[in-house]
């Protein structure tokens, strides 16, 4: 195998796996915060803003580190600065 | 085996893996939230329509998780970058 | 082995490890929400009509991630672009 | 190994993997759900009707991510395309 | 090894993996069954018929799963296409 | 090694790890059963005759799963059919 | 490695896999049904007829599964059909 | 490597893992019984001859089974029927 | 393979895998937070200002051990002193 | 590596891994019955004769399946068959 | 590879798995002990001055575990002893 | 690998297993054994000189099965039977 | 690869994992710890100077377990008693 | 590879993982008593010198196990038998 091919091949499973795992903690980490804030509703109806409100922020905090992920992931596939030098020294030659 | 080969091996196995590990962790959220929510009604029916519409906004940011890994999987089958690199080579020869 | 042998054989074994572990999440999802679901009911009869429908909305949501997996199944087993690519290249020779 | 040989050792391997784990899941959470169904009978038997519907529903829901994993299974067995190309490759020959 | 000798012993393998792993999540699944159902009858011993007749509608929907995973061990010991496919090739030179 | 080896070799090793693995989901299942069975008795001594005829309806199905386990590791043992043919054409030459 | 070694180095290892493995489902369940009979002895003393004759019943099907084991650890080492096999092979010549 | 060190090489292994792993499932087995009884004591001081004689059957059940672990281990050791065979071969030539 | 390559190679794995399973336990943990967070609010509103100061204070702290992955995931792939003494040693001949 | 090079390094490592993985399970289920023992005697202080002798005996079993590993690692290090053998073998040429 | 190529690779992949597995552990406690300051406040809104002076010296401890990790992950990219050494005698040559 | 320094290398690396892997069991153990003594203490501090007796006695069970791994370790290092046979060897050539 | 490579590289890999790995059992011990003294302080506000002192001396005791690791990976990278040997052996030469 | 390279390559890494899992165990067992201590002094101030002492005395137990790992970790890193007598080999030719 020569360099470029070794380059792509391993960036498109780094991309895949960056991003699939990358996902479990988040995804599991959202679904108790809105579990609990589904029977924060139940228990306490009155508080639904202040509820809203904090969920909101903590799905965001949450869901930044899904992004983190999602961001690693679409520059190893459009923006791969190792790529690109491989590819340019393929051009240049 | 030739580059073409390895590109193409490669993108089949990610992207398969890619979904199928990537929808463990929101499927499994979906499954937390949900059956929270219908204990929650079954604990304060007055309040369906607070927990109805929290959990559709739990729902969409866990399913979103889910959708980036379904993103990544369709780009790696259909519009796969290193694929296209390939192929341009080979049909340039 | 030639790669159409390599495409053919990583297609089988993708087709068939994306829909065996894909449906692990979405069916414990669908078990725990079902669950729920039925002791809600145990709990509070008169709730049924929104409990119902608050299950049956869970669960399609919970299922799409099932789907996902299937559908890229299915691609790989009977649209896959890639052994298309090679079967194309096999008998333009 | 010649490629018909390839192929019909992983579609062997692949079938059994894709019905074996498969059904570890639906399984499981049929399981849960009959369970549960079980001891809100015994809470409510009142509701008896309302119970067995839903369980029912829920049942199909699951057993059908079984079905997927089945279906995938025979394809492989006895509707394999791969498998179905090199046969008519070799008998062509 | 020859062909015929790689497909007896990946039937062999998988046709034993399949029914064992296979039976693991039934299994499991008819145990919290059965003892939910034995825990139903020692809280609603009047409730007897109907806890018996959603058992045994459960189990058998368990059951069937695990009835998949031996079906398929069975074909692949004594209908395996594949090996029926060499046998004849084998016999027919 | 030659076909015949491979074989007896490869059926040791299943018939092996088919009963092995295949007793852990079904005994566990039954410690279950029989431990709810007996908290049920301690619980409502009355019931004695139902909770004793369900348990042994559900071991019997229980067991039923181990049993399966069982008979391939037999027949991989004792009436091996891939076994039989290379015995045959072993015979036969 | 002539066939004979292949088959006794096979069996050693699978024979005692079997039997060690295969005794971890039946202890951990004979101990789960002993404690819950201990403590539903203490709870309901004057059932202990009951209770002693239902726990001697369930660590009987218990331990069946746990002798399905050894009986294959013995048939492997002392009874193996594939060593006889080699053995009057190798007498034979 | 000749064929009685083989052997040997796998009698020593399969000798320590046997016992190893063997005695994890009745030791913990045991635990949980001693632990429940301990508890029962307590909570019924005056049922103390039931529950003595219920635990010591029940450390008899399992402790068999950590018996039939040693005794294959010993066998593997002192009478292995296998290393034996090789022994005389050796012996005879 | 050469030097540069190797780099290239290992940079691209290294850093999809640090941000990866970096991300699962600060993700677990803030969803931890924020859920008892929640309950928290439902249980004792008029506690919200110092809640919600101390939940802003807590995820800092956590998401501050997922910002270290994410440092040493972009330092690997925009300023690997490593990479960067290859290129140099590359052009400089 | 000739034979008995073999011999005494799988020895070794056999012993260790026999003594260091045997110790896991009793150790656990000695703790587990040591901490039952302590929170009965707080519980009911009166029956602590019974509950001391009742202790010592489940500790005695326990610790007995531990004893088993230690003796077979012992056997192995000084008193090894197999060991004998070779020497036997080496020091008679 | 020579020397230099693979002391580079090493210190890639070790300080990348040095951090992201070093903050698990961390984080994970640092969401355990927000959650329950946080149950705490709700329980107890009087002492929060105490609570939150405990939780801060609390973080601070469990963060410098984080720390450490962070400390030999920066060394390894940046002040790397055996680095230094081999670039030392590659300059010095 | 001359025979010396494979029994020196195997000796290193299982006598830091065997102490580092059988102390993972007894310090657990242990610590369940304290904390439950604690909290017995806190529950009945009148049987403080019971509790502390029982628990003296129950860590020096438990501490003896980290003894024999200890012990092992310290025969592999200092004692080594087998390590003396081949200084012997190599001594007396 | 030559002697100081294989050094260099294992020291590297060793101090990188002893850190990280050595940092999960404290941090999520110490987390423990403070959690509770949390709860503590909530529940009893009054016994904060016992609770404080006590949860200092226990923090103390885990962290010199991290510290253990902290020096040894220390060691590893910059009083590596083996790398000495080999330099000064280079050196010397 | 000759002897000494492998005998100090072991002792690497055989010394930073002993330590490093040998921890483990012993930090989350203070951890778990540290925790008790601190909620058995919320539950009952006034028994604080006995739960004190008995903390102390635990503490002193479940260290030796951590302290075991250490002094083998020592060993192999400045005390090593076995490397000693390489290097005494080496300095004597």
């Amino acid at each position: 195998m020569d360099s470029i091919t070794i380059i792509a091949m391993v960036s498109i499973i780094t991309a895949g796996l960056t991003i699939t795992i990358g996902v479990i903690g988040p995804s599991l980490a959202e679904g108790k915060a809105v579990a609990t804030a589904l029977s924060a509703l139940a228990q306490q109806p009155d508080a639904s803003a202040t509820i809203t409100r904090t969920l909101l922020v903590g799905l965001a905090m949450i869901e930044s580190t899904a992004i983190y992920c999602f961001v690693v992931s679409m520059i190893l596939l459009f923006a791969n600065p190792f790529w690109n030098y491989f590819i340019d020294l393929a051009a240049g030659i």
